[in-house]
């Protein structure tokens, strides 16, 4: 099989490198930036170079379009229009303008047939082919939206390339997958961005100096201000999913603020409560081997107390989830809370910190 | 001098321990629940325990209230009701609720002058007093609200005490007090609430199946459904700012809506880049040591790592201020971030990181 990949970063050499292991594979890359295409054949992510994407694509069985949101119509198109028997994909982070776009682009239906959009939920946390590694799908959901002009022979094609990356394909409707995207990660990044500049400018009026902040407006705000250039395309490109979502996170914030004006305290517990109940579905949802627990332990922050908490737990094969640590304001002690899968882990990471002679406990459910 | 505490906590049980540190300090301690005083006795957090709040509070100089936000009022007036030369205090998340309460209580000028609303950002990750250490407040920023009414004889010994314990005392208006608390902390915990339960619903009209999430979504839940019956009452006390800051941040998702429907591609770039100057400008403010860098790393998700990096860190003497990892969703991978004060501490970590074999690099601030 010949496997064809139009820019070669992060995603792009990943797909390289994990083609490796579907035997009897050809990679050919191509990249506006010749840096890319050096660094991507030294670490072994593509076998052949083209000199242009027509050169590239000649002969190949699937290409992955692995370009900016904004490039990918127009790449798309010439794809598509060089012919041939090739299965034509991408990895952007939003699907329905893209699909439209080629939809009313006045393509054949024959080459409409052999476009299926796609995007790996996978490697969002740096951009580069220097991250590139074979594992990065590994396990990981890689949304596909075919449409009822696909052809089933080259989605099935597509498919089977994709679980061979060792990814999970998963047939998802393009509209109900931006509005799924714009919710879990497109509208957390303008909530994020709004609330950062909201508390900056909170005390303008009245005082000179800027609040001191806490491990929870932290939390929240991790995210504000990442990438402007590319959050600025998939924002447009998923415009009306954001829309909707940004007015229904409107709605239900004046919902929250009528039970706070009319002081209705069983209320306002209630949502609290089923917010919790909804953060846990989807943490179970999100990860392999059960239910997360929530472990608090209580320690002085100096350099080596995660190193040494995060050995002991290695040690006794337990993998931690998710980890947040909340220093005290003199940077000399705080809190750590570490996500585990599983009760029986959380007992025994529960049990090894406590013979450190860290306070610690499980944070319940119920409680907090 | 002689400190009593009603109310023998997490906070409670810190300023016990904490007043250790003042030559010649007896602490009394009152709380409703017997094993919480002796534990307290236990820890060596207060020396005479009262049966009553009258016999607690004879002949105190400094009263603390630790007791949970809606019994603050009834406390307040009680213990300032029982007369002598104290000045009473408390460290409850809001401030202007208590104060007006008081002020409509009928008690007399006098009485009112020895009530000086008080607040230490501190201790908000645990609950209990089994977590008490005598450093929680050591550099923590702790909020006092004096209003004209206030005795400033009995202000000045409360800041001298307060100074004592480690923590260092700011004057703020009771409502300024409530704005700056809507904004970094209530605000961002209705956030986390309401998008959580945005997301749990997002397919339920289309998909069975809870969509998998990803690192933003996780940071900007975390505190989703965090303590009800605490959360409410905070919520409730700070009901006005609350209301104010949902409705400034509505207003401003309403902007951001329109410049999506616009498609204004700059003014959203500039938008997110403002949000990125903000939120580096309030990190700065929060931490000693000058501004705060970001280091990603992309390694393998076995255990060991993160003792390995955190022990090559510490051996060089840098402290991680903060720490997010963004496991791949085979959890056999992944990123970690990690935030370390200073442009020479980056550097150092980065070269450490690099000798050890995984890619890293600076997040730069102009890109992500």
């Amino acid at each position: 099989m010949r496997i064809s990949i139009l820019g070669v970063g992060l995603i792009g050499g990943s797909i390289g490198l994990a083609a490796r292991r579907i035997e009897g594979t050809t990679v050919s890359g191509f990249d506006p930036d010749p840096a890319a295409i050096a660094s991507a054949r030294q670490l072994g992510a593509i076998d052949e170079p083209g000199a242009t994407v027509a050169q590239t694509l000649a002969g190949a069985d699937v290409c992955f379009l692995c370009a900016p949101v904004n490039a990918l119509p127009g790449l798309a198109r010439a794809a598509l229009e060089l012919g041939g028997d090739c299965v034509v994909s991408d990895v952007g982070s939003t699907k329905s303008a893209l699909i439209e776009s080629l939809a009313s682009s006045g393509l054949a239906e024959d080459h409409l047939a052999r476009f299926v959009g796609g995007h790996p939920l996978a490697g969002a946390e740096a951009a580069g082919v220097e991250y590139a590694r074979a594992e990065l799908f590994e396990g990981a959901t890689w949304y596909l939206t075919p449409t009822e002009r696909t052809s089933g022979m080259l989605y099935e094609r597509l498919y089977r390339t994709i679980t061979g990356l060792g990814a999970r394909p998963e047939a998802i409707a393009a509209d109900l997958h931006d509005r799924v995207m714009a919710t879990i990660s497109h509208l957390p990044h303008v909530l994020a961005n709004v609330l950062a500049s909201q508390a900056a400018r909170a005390v303008a009026d009245d005082a000179e100096r800027l609040p001191a902040t806490g491990p929870s407006f932290r939390d929240a705000t991790r995210v504000a201000g990442a990438n402007p250039g590319l959050w600025r395309e998939i924002l447009l490109a998923n415009r009306e999913a954001v829309g909707a979502e940004l007015e229904r996170f409107g709605r239900e914030l004046e919902r929250v603020g009528a039970r706070l004006r009319e002081g209705d305290a069983d209320a306002l517990e209630r949502w609290i409560e089923d917010a919790r109940a909804d953060r846990r579905k989807l943490q179970e949802a999100d990860l392999p081997g059960g239910p997360v627990t929530e472990v608090r332990v209580s320690v002085p922050n100096r350099p080596g107390i995660v190193a040494q908490l995060s050995l002991a737990i290695g040690e006794a094969g337990v993998n931690i989830v998710d980890m947040a640590l909340y220093p005290a304001a003199d940077m000399q002690s705080g809190a750590i809370a570490l996500w585990v899968a599983g009760d029986r882990s959380a007992e025994r990471v529960l049990e090894l910190i406590r013979e450190l002679g860290y306070p610690a406990s499980v944070v319940d459910p119920g409680g907090e």
